[in-house]
């Protein structure tokens, strides 16, 4: 083998190079690379002085000829078995994945490298990895910038530990808090999820990720999750069926994929649930018809773990649902079998040998993109560990949400020197984290109760009672939580649910919870049918209110909870905000940093009242007999330490101006929200649909004049639309719209 | 005027009388056919010798030039204001139509007689007319053959009422409990919903009722409603919008009216809701596309009240909310002022002539296939008050379900001697009716106190006690009812939810309640969150069975509520049974009558599991960290005094059959249950579909064999399929099926 074919000259065109190489490929070494079926923590054993390869590892190129892509091989968690005793960090992951490539390529008659293949979900999830806030954090900041520059650094994270490609949630939409994924979603806005997707794959892939240009080597390819729907499964059932409609899911759940796609997104991952009957996997109208054909999209599509299987359920064996599968748009599998036999279903006539050379290109050209050929073993240089807790704590921040705030409790007044931090979550980092995060170094990161320790001004007595367990009804703490309480001028009581897997916990074969420990009641295959905290949180919260201290409840959580009435205490929930989201929380209760968070999802009264969302469509009605049909707190929701005016806003052209004034004495942030209304309008409408949105920071007394774009496709096709512009989806209910009319011969 | 029109004549056909009026008629009279703008009590005054006309009438007449149809001229209810004092009754209801017509006829220049519409929802909606057990209680009987004499008698008292056309509710599937309509469905099932909605039609219409075939004197055209998802809207708010898709929408919503359709339906109701993003009033693929085009009806269509002005939501005006409902297939509009401007629609070119007609051609064609031309006054007999007494006691002893019975505690035995009646619902008619009911006659019915004194046997102390009221938490009284359990040797205990409008209660614009009366936590417009009882009746339960005294718990209901544990009781749900039920009830209680209902509808645990239903697609799910996915009791199931055995089903072609073996003591009855689970199948299927049922009496020791068809229709696209046959679906997921695979070039 030398370098003069085609394939292997970088200065060669793109499509000639996998042409080229596509040309010289057997049956058997195509089907190889489009599978992607070891867990990569398979591959390694540690040894006293690095890594060793084992046989299964062998095995597997052996079987495909060497490896279309390794999933997984810096993961680490619970599921995996992966910690700090078996599995890759920082200093070692790149030399792992060197090993590895260098036996693939090796095994390669044509020298064809693999993908490692990572989980990013909200950082890399590996030993080391910076974790930053899960996506409904994320969601809560309305900062698109300030995401892009988080998923920069995760991306370089990626490269330089050796891994290519980059799996992140982003395009579920939160529709049931049911479901224990919510927390992977940025919300339950279509707009709001396209903005952080676009962001997301700027900053991963980089500003200019066209689809015939190279990754740079800080930047990672990503594989957006899930196409398509999947917040949208019955009963917030995980991977369950939805029934929604065409027209709900590209209202709804498409938006952020069209986003990403517009973006240059790399790659989409086809989603477990089913759409309009078919398990996306196996649905050809959606991979091919709409995404491939309507939308041009030119990326890779990659199965969900072991969804191609799944198939066999109606096609009778996995021969014919990998054929299902690759004929409906998918590229890559993910632990399947269905996909190693492509080899029979091309012999059987299932497949068509030209079907499976467009997967294998797409798969190719993606390793040509990222300059694999010529640089299998090179990786980025790892980025400043400073710079990325920099980062996650900023998002933090900005994700930490004030929802009532009766008698200003907070911040507190400066003679507050008695400072009681009470609850399950207060003392504790572990359970900030959220589900896909890697095990933590000792030390790493800060709870409520630390950072407020450090932060306090001097002087000032911080006690602490963990008064309950995050599950279950154990009140025997209680007491020694009212007491501390009692005695003290403020109680901060950090109550939440928790997404930490432990090695305790059983795991579905894809990785999903089984059966959930005592203290996990949320992430992937944890459900909630009834939105509760554990009962002793609730008995927990009365006890200390009933004190009569001051109270401010901050609430770490990967999904709305049911949150009792909070007349009397102030509210904060900082979503799952990441290892150093106790700093953020603790910043934002002292008054040292301003809430700026707003909602990205309704909090529900109860799960009985379930769906409740802002973007409902326009039907009147009254509400149930025995409970309202809105939510608690609305969508974009979140109050600040200071107060805020709109002006009125001025409409030209698809140009929203509006004044907005910081009418209180303190710094802060407004969220400036534009509400679409249709009028006159070919189909039935929502009552609000959010268009645009800029957060906007203001000193006090400061006005500054916001301009917002509104996209016209967004528009469409509504002939008159009226838009208003609010700090809320329930405040722009409220609020007088400037109505828009298209020219008669134009559509908006 | 004279009879030698061809219109006028008799003998001539249909299609030519239709044709040769319709030329003769001015754009105005054709406009006034297709209104139904009045309320019918506002026709009539009653006077001291029996009934006048009003100007109201008198102006509606004179603005259309005739009268196309009016609705609820019999109609009696809290909202109506129809009493006894001022409603017609038995005796003069026809009386009254007669009045109302001639009127019509005469100012009619071509001398067309009005349609009259009326309410006939569970029996009719007037004074004296026969009410019948809800539609889900209907469901409960798995007996379509009970189910068509008493939808002919009520056709036949509708008639001899000087009634023309019944409306019916039929085809909204109960797919969320929380909806307070759920009582007006026959269940969560196609297939049941489908053969109780033939034999609705073939009961009301005449077996052989065809479109080109006049109805007898004692039959009545249906109107089937609602067309279609209405089952579906989101959160079961009623008249909210569905998000369903179209697959979800054919598979589950549709059945039912298909069936109708095929069975001869005159006429369906277009929805409130929206289907993929239109209102089904203004939806032509639905109405048009679907409905004519796809399956030939040629029958009538009718908005929903006031359904055509909603569409100036988003048509800007009435007048063009007008075209489009006309445009999309609407003939006949409720109360709307956008159909009454259809004038103004045709000259503004929104609308052609050709359409207009076509509508107009289905009003009067319809009033030809009445009679109305040669018979406009004559009406038929009355049926006897007894037989339709008889009949509503029949449906409503065949659908007391019996779901659990520990220790069995029914029927008593011999010596339970003493009795303790208690509850809410124990003593009281009113509440046993559900909604759209017509006022009662003082005495009519029989509550289940009443019942259990007239039945028990000679001897035996019935003592009452209320307990407390349906809704609210004040317990006072529930030391009385301790006492009357406590020295019982058997506590019934009467539990349940109302539907019953009142004078006090408020309506909505088409006679939804808006705002419920303390009492009324069910029936349109009244949708529950929670699904709970009123908290009294939880601690009322809790009292009685603490006493440990054996209780049998009946709730009398208009949907599953939230029922709480009742290990230590017996449970049996009547649903709305009519005015009769107590009688039925009290017959079962006491072991007179079998309990042979099954349910219709899955029982949930709680709100917060919810949708539950038993033909989900096959997705493994394992359920909520905190409560199962599964219903507490599942769709088909129903316990007897006696047991049941069945053999081993056989399959020859499409016929199934098993031989059911009566095991125990007593007489009994089984529904045999035929249920579907797809194997090779072009899409994903659900985990079980009921494909076919059939009830079988039986002596003690007796052995019948039931055959049962299956529909080649419901088994396509599948090639191959298994058959189960079991007594509930939670029974069929463990049995042993009967693989059914069709020939290589046949689909099934």
């Amino acid at each position: 083998m030398t370098g003069t074919e085609p394939y292997r000259d970088p200065t060669a065109p793109l499509d000639a190079r996998v042409h080229d190489l596509l040309s010289r490929m057997t049956l058997r070494e195509k089907v190889g690379q489009l599978n992607q079926r070891m867990y990569g923590w398979d591959a390694y054993r540690r040894t006293p002085g690095g890594f060793e390869l084992t046989d299964a590892l062998y095995a597997e190129t052996e079987r495909f000829a060497g490896l279309g892509a390794l999933y997984g091989l810096q993961r680490a968690d619970a599921w995996s078995g992966v910690d700090f005793d078996n599995g890759p960090g920082a200093e070692d992951g790149a030399a792992l994945a060197e090993l590895v490539q260098r036996h693939v390529v090796a095994t390669s008659r044509l020298g064809i490298p693999a993908l490692f293949v990572e989980e990013v979900p909200h950082g890399p999830m590996a030993l080391d990895g910076t974790v930053l806030p899960v996506n409904l954090a994320v969601g809560a900041t309305w900062d698109p910038e300030l995401y892009e520059r988080a998923a920069a650094h995760a991306a370089a994270e990626l490269r330089a530990r050796g891994g290519h490609v980059a799996l992140v949630s982003a395009l579920d939409i939160a529709r049931d808090p049911r479901w224990g994924r919510t927390e992977e979603c940025f919300g339950e806005d279509p707009q709001l999820a396209a903005r952080l997707t676009e962001a997301l794959v700027r900053g991963m892939q980089g500003s200019g990720s066209g689809s015939g240009e190279l990754f740079a080597p800080d930047k990672a390819p990503v594989v957006l999750k899930h196409f398509a729907g999947q917040g949208a499964t019955v009963g917030g059932r995980n991977s369950a069926e939805s029934e929604l409609g065409l027209r709900e899911l590209h209202e709804i759940h498409l938006p952020a994929a069209r986003a990403g796609v517009r973006a240059g997104a790399a790659a989409l991952m086809s989603a477990y649930n089913e759409v309009d009957g078919m398990p996306c996997s196996g649905n050809r109208a959606l991979l091919t018809g709409l995404l491939r054909d309507d939308w041009g999209f030119d990326g890779l599509v990659m199965a969900d773990g072991l969804a191609v299987d799944r198939l066999a359920r109606i096609t009778g064996d996995k021969v014919s649902a990998g054929a299902l599968a690759l004929n409906s748009g998918v590229d890559l599998s993910l632990w399947d079998e269905g996909f190693t036999h492509l080899e029979e279903a091309v012999e059987r006539g299932l497949v068509s040998e030209k079907s499976l050379d467009a997967a294998v290109a797409r798969v190719l050209r993606l390793k040509f993109r990222l300059g694999l050929f010529e640089r299998p073993y090179t990786t980025g240089e790892l980025p400043s560990r400073e710079a990325g807790r920099s980062l996650s704590t900023d998002l933090a921040r900005a994700s930490v949400t004030l929802l009532s705030n009766p008698d200003g409790i907070l911040p507190p007044a400066p003679h507050a020197s008695r400072i009681a931090v009470i609850g399950p979550q207060a003392a504790t980092v572990a359970h900030q984290l959220g589900d896909y995060t890697a095990p933590q170094r000792p030390g790493t990161g800060s709870s409520v109760l630390d950072a407020l320790r450090r932060l306090a001004p001097p002087g000032t007595d911080i006690r602490h009672a963990r008064g309950c367990a995050l599950t279950g009804g154990d009140v025997s703490g209680i007491p020694e939580a009212i007491a501390a309480a009692a005695s003290s001028d403020l109680a901060v009581l950090v109550l939440g649910g928790s997404s930490a897997r432990t090695p305790e916990t059983e795991f579905d074969a894809n990785g999903a919870a089984l059966a959930a420990t005592d203290e996990m009641t949320c992430g992937e295959g944890a459900d909630l049918a009834g939105l509760e905290l554990g009962k002793a949180q609730y008995a927990l919260l009365d006890a200390v209110v009933a004190t009569g201290t001051p109270t401010a409840v901050v609430l770490i959580q990967g999904r709305p909870h049911v949150v009792p009435d909070t007349a009397a205490a102030a509210l904060l929930t900082a979503w799952y905000p990441g290892p150093w989201g106790g700093e953020a929380i603790a910043e934002v209760l002292l008054g040292l940093a301003e809430p700026t968070g707003r909602l990205p999802v309704s909090v529900p009264r109860s799960a009985a009242q379930l769906p409740v969302y802002y973007n409902h469509k326009d039907t009147e009605y009254g509400g149930y007999v025995d409970e309202s049909a809105e939510p608690l707190y609305s969508f974009g929701h979140g109050l600040s330490y200071t107060t805020f005016a709109y002006g009125t806003p001025r409409l030209t052209g698809l140009d929203v101006e509006v004044d907005v004034i910081n009418t209180g004495e303190r710094y802060g942030r407004s969220v400036v929200q534009v509400y679409l209304r249709r009028l006159l309008t070919p189909t039935w409408p929502r009552t609000l649909e959010l268009c645009a949105f800029e957060g906007v920071d203001l000193a006090p007394g400061e006005r500054r004049t916001v301009r917002l774009s509104l996209d016209a496709d967004r528009l469409a096709p509504s002939r008159t639309v009226e838009i208003r512009v609010a700090a809320s989806a329930r405040e722009a209910l409220g609020v007088r719209g400037q109505s828009l009319t298209a020219p008669e011969d134009t559509p908006l």
